[in-house]
């Protein structure tokens, strides 16, 4: 096969390369190094595979590329996900790299072993996070006419931020759709959309 | 005057927005909030501007952009410094997300009071440096002709590279480019470069 992306048996930040690829009809491999025991140990082959020793990685057509946000934004310009001009392009490269910095502070939460400190803590984080960017990021949608984080179509940023929602439920049990309705409707719109629909039916069940 | 960055009176995350509208003959108002006593507090005028509460913020023909890779692409692809083709773009976004997690690990170190201690730091981190990051970086320039990371042409990827080691030696007195010819030949090219050059002798003295 032409495609073969590497990552941990995770979402994490392979996730949306694989929710474009499925978007754009692309058949890939989808190389899975097992996440357990904490911490995980890369195996070797990929490690020296992958330029900087990390993954994601994604090998296609004689082409290697590393960085999770480096593929994501290539695919997403090759199946016209990043909006219709260069504006809306650094739109969609704002927003993403926004739900990035929302999603930060929650990786050493989702590793806090202890339940009652990790929920104390979950708490604390919802509460920040709705301030600093979920009311934020409702009203950008909300002001965009209801659907899309930018112009009138659906684009990379709708993407990442409808699969970091879906994280924050299998990895928190926080569902901020719920309290938001215009990110709600986004949400729903992306995970309807043909390709991805498909893909969030069959895709591996997995702890994060 | 039509286009603002604000930022605080650092390089950092600013820096390479700074070369490349400079690069780009573009007229700036480079508003700089102070950075001492640490840890710095942005003011709440500019906190307020920005969209998610952090800086750069670059406004601009009635437009705001966060964010300082968005930023700084958007710029990059407006001056035609984004090679020749999506690959060649994903290879600058791969390069440069590259260097930002090069940097994060420095960070902590630059914050560390205690001199001998920030010393030995340095050392260490500059052993690893070397071989996840600087010979790779030194083998891809070195592979693509000795002047450049991507492509025939400067691209953003060099820009900010060469920013990046710049600082390095502002910052912990570490010159990468002593050791590395093609990286150094990369820098020398970078900061020859017409604006970039003007920009380099006219700029602020900072701290960092
Ligand atoms: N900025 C990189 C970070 C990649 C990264 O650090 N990935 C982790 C796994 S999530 C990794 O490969 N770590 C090295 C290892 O596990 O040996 C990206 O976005 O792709
Ligand atoms: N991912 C963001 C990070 C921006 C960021 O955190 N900036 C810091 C200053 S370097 C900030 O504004 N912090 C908030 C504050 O100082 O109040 C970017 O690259 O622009």
């Amino acid at each position: 096969m032409a495609y073969k992306l590497y990552y941990y048996d995770i979402r994490g930040g392979a996730e949306p390369i694989r929710m474009i690829l499925s978007y754009g009809g692309v058949q890939f491999e989808d190389i899975r190094a097992p996440m357990f025991p904490l911490p995980p140990k890369l195996p070797t082959e990929i490690k020296e595979r992958a330029t900087w020793g990390t993954i994601p990685l994604m090998e296609f057509e004689g082409k290697k590329l590393n960085q999770s946000l480096a593929i994501t934004r290539y695919f997403a310009k090759k199946f016209d996900l990043v909006g219709s001009n260069d504006f809306e392009a650094a739109q969609c490269d704002e927003y993403v790299d926004t739900v990035v910095d929302y999603v930060k502070p929650w990786v050493p939460i989702l590793m806090e072993q202890d339940d009652v400190k990790r929920k104390g803590l979950e708490q604390e984080q919802k509460v920040k996070s709705k301030e600093q960017y979920m009311d934020k990021f409702e009203q950008i949608v909300k002001d965009n006419g209801g659907r899309f984080l930018v112009g009138n179509t659906l684009s990379w940023a709708d993407i990442y931020l409808a699969h970091v929602l879906n994280s924050g439920e299998l990895n928190h049990g926080i569902r901020f759709i719920d309290e938001y309705p215009a990110l709600k409707s986004m949400f729903e719109n992306v995970m309807n959309t043909p390709g991805i629909k498909e893909w969030m039916e069959k895709r591996p069940d997995t702890k994060y």
